[in-house]
């Protein structure tokens, strides 16, 4: 039985993986921590720690980890600079699997962007995300990736070209520009649309989660699949094995 | 045959036009008039005009109408309120048709989008529209027509509520807002979708022309059946009948 | 407090409602009926009754009503003739409310898609229906209705016109035909797409549930409208007042 | 200026890559060959032949060819296996290029959907093709080398799994199980969506051709690239180097 640990235990994610463990033959919860929890029976009961808390939390498990060796699977977005340089540190000692988006589907739809934009190189490409009217943030950082995975293979730096709307007479579209337009409304668990577009056809490749229960199996998954390896940062790649 | 003459012969549309009509049985290209054409002789030999030309011209239009009755079609987009005026006015002596867009489907639209508004009262409504990349203006006439239609039925001003793009921290979408995106690539003619998002389930409504000549043959059309109408200021809902 | 029956409480649907009249303020469970239940409490302690059953327990149900009144929402599908009518002769007596989808959004698509294809008349019709890989029928009795609808506008028999493949040599495509395909993968709720074609447009109208709950607060919606009528054999258009 | 001969100059694909080659400043219109042209006089003033006829008229072609040597793009598509030896057989002493499909999008498609037919090996698949209401056979070639493409990543045979349609009381989806189904209507040029679907997420990618002229251009493409290339059995893939 693999025993995980649940870092950020009461966010939305934290609980949905907490309720996907209820159904697992294979692993379960060892310790459940949240804010004033404690770090030492964290680390000690568990064979993996599941990470989804915040920059400032993440920041806090890293920090502790650095004396600690335990496999972390890593979730959080919006984590700065120094914090990835500091998970990337601490990869020398043990494996650390980090993603903004555990789903195999997201993962999959990246990896075909990625070889779409490099052989339909004249073709433009728009990106668009749907979330639920809750979600506070735009674009999601699934899309954010997205864009910068597919402005990479064309050597553009996303922050030069992303456009996040177009209004008025803004003239022709240029050929490297990105839009990453986000739409909101009713509970859309997270949809996510890549185009590429050239005279005479297009091609458009979209992602649909249908429950919000796929990010936290995917993550279950990768727990079980980190535990057995090497010291390393890991990522969606890795693990898919492409 | 129909008589048929074109303000704004040079412009896209106005070429468009000009060969549907070559192969039209009942209709046929009376004066083609562009900048220094002869008004006089538009007005003399054509039994309806259309025009699809720019604010200025559709006013200079409307000018040598007020002691010229003839049928009028009018496609131009971005009137202001002042010639808008002067065509109201003027319908009073001659049948005047106005559109944005002439697409028996678009129209369609607009209404299924109306009717659908008001049914879902408490969906979310975001409409996404896309064009070929030498588009230079956004949103698109048809998409602004579309947002201004079912923001009237809920009662809404759609300056006070529309969205061109969201980026950053914005926050839970509010009930009322209406995005209106527009996502520019390859050589799309035309499609506009509307969503209505609710816990649970949405609706989305697309529309998709697979060709310029659809606009075209749309104002043809309406120009054959205005010839016979009372003076009057007609829309798409007038032609369709509903 | 409105008191519901579940009639085929250990069904999909059944647990479904009583899932989601744990939630509700206005309404809750009187009295779980299945197989082997009691009748007389169900009706004694209801003010109105969901069935969610079977052909068979329709009939069982309807039957008993005879000299049982009370507000009766069915929503079991595969009905034959001989039920619908004494449904229809029960109804004179008291409220029934009958349809094969109670969500909201399937009933406004349903609306939409009459006018259209009223408005449209020359455009070809294609359904597309997609539902979990489960679903042991197709195609899915939202879609035959679907189908049935826009028949009836074009008086058309959807039995003579029907088709559910296209395989080989068929040749073109007659113009009253109308396909209803039904896919099946994965979870997928219910995602309905009914679409209209012409040379130089198309429209399409998609309907997706995201929540099997939808169909579930639906009937719980209906119901609770249902108690203050006047005996008749109600459909979604008296419910929607449309 | 490369001279390129067409080989069934009377049917669509023929008198489209006549167009297009009006306009193209790198090649030209050889000889237009159709039936009782001259077999010999399109061999000797041609560079490269692009062949889009029938099964029988590429027979000829390719019979003649045992004995004059030129580049040769096949676009025609049925064709039998004998005549696919014949081709394969020929291309030890010329380069021929053979695809049912010649959009560089299309070419992408395919090879998208077999990387994710591969890594998404438990998801179910399903194919929807759409064309223009005069299309007289079912499914479309494209279509069917998709479903072959992922097939074959799961080692499945396509005729053993494909489906055209579903009605009535099938059951649960099998998992190996392909549906490929043919929508016709209006004026669709060609559009294909293939989807992978798992419990909690899908993924669809769709390619839809704009314009006749597409496939058109593709081909006088391949023709310009082939004249280099030494004698081989070329597909899509070699063309685009992946």
């Amino acid at each position: 039985m693999v025993e995980i640990g649940i870092y950020g235990a009461c966010g939305r994610m934290g609980r949905q993986i907490q309720e996907c463990l209820e159904f697992d033959d294979e692993a379960r919860v060892s310790v459940l921590y949240d804010k004033n929890g404690n770090l030492e029976e964290l680390f000690k009961k568990s064979d993996v720690i599941i990470d989804f808390s915040s920059p400032y939390g993440t920041n806090e498990l890293l920090e502790f980890s650095k004396n600690n060796h335990k496999p972390l699977v890593i979730g959080t977005t919006g984590l700065d600079e120094k914090v990835m340089k500091l998970m990337y540190n601490l990869s020398k000692s043990m494996p650390i699997f980090y993603a903004t988006n555990m789903s195999l589907g997201v993962a999959v739809l990246n990896y075909l962007a990625s070889k779409a934009s490099i052989m339909l190189k004249n073709f433009d490409i728009e990106i668009v995300e749907m979330h639920h009217r809750h979600k506070k943030d735009s674009p999601s950082g699934t899309a954010l990736t997205l864009a910068e995975n597919v402005a990479k293979t064309r050597n553009l730096q996303l922050q030069n070209i992303r456009i996040s709307g177009r209004d008025g007479i803004s003239g022709e579209r240029s050929k490297d520009e990105i839009a990453v337009m986000s739409l909101r409304g009713g509970d859309i668990v997270g949809r996510h649309t890549i185009g590429f577009y050239e005279e005479g056809e297009y091609l458009e490749l979209t992602h649909n989660a249908t429950s919000r229960a796929t990010f936290a199996k995917g993550a279950i998954k990768i727990a079980k699949w980190l535990i057995q390896k090497e010291p390393k940062l890991y990522s969606m790649n890795d693990f898919l094995g492409i």
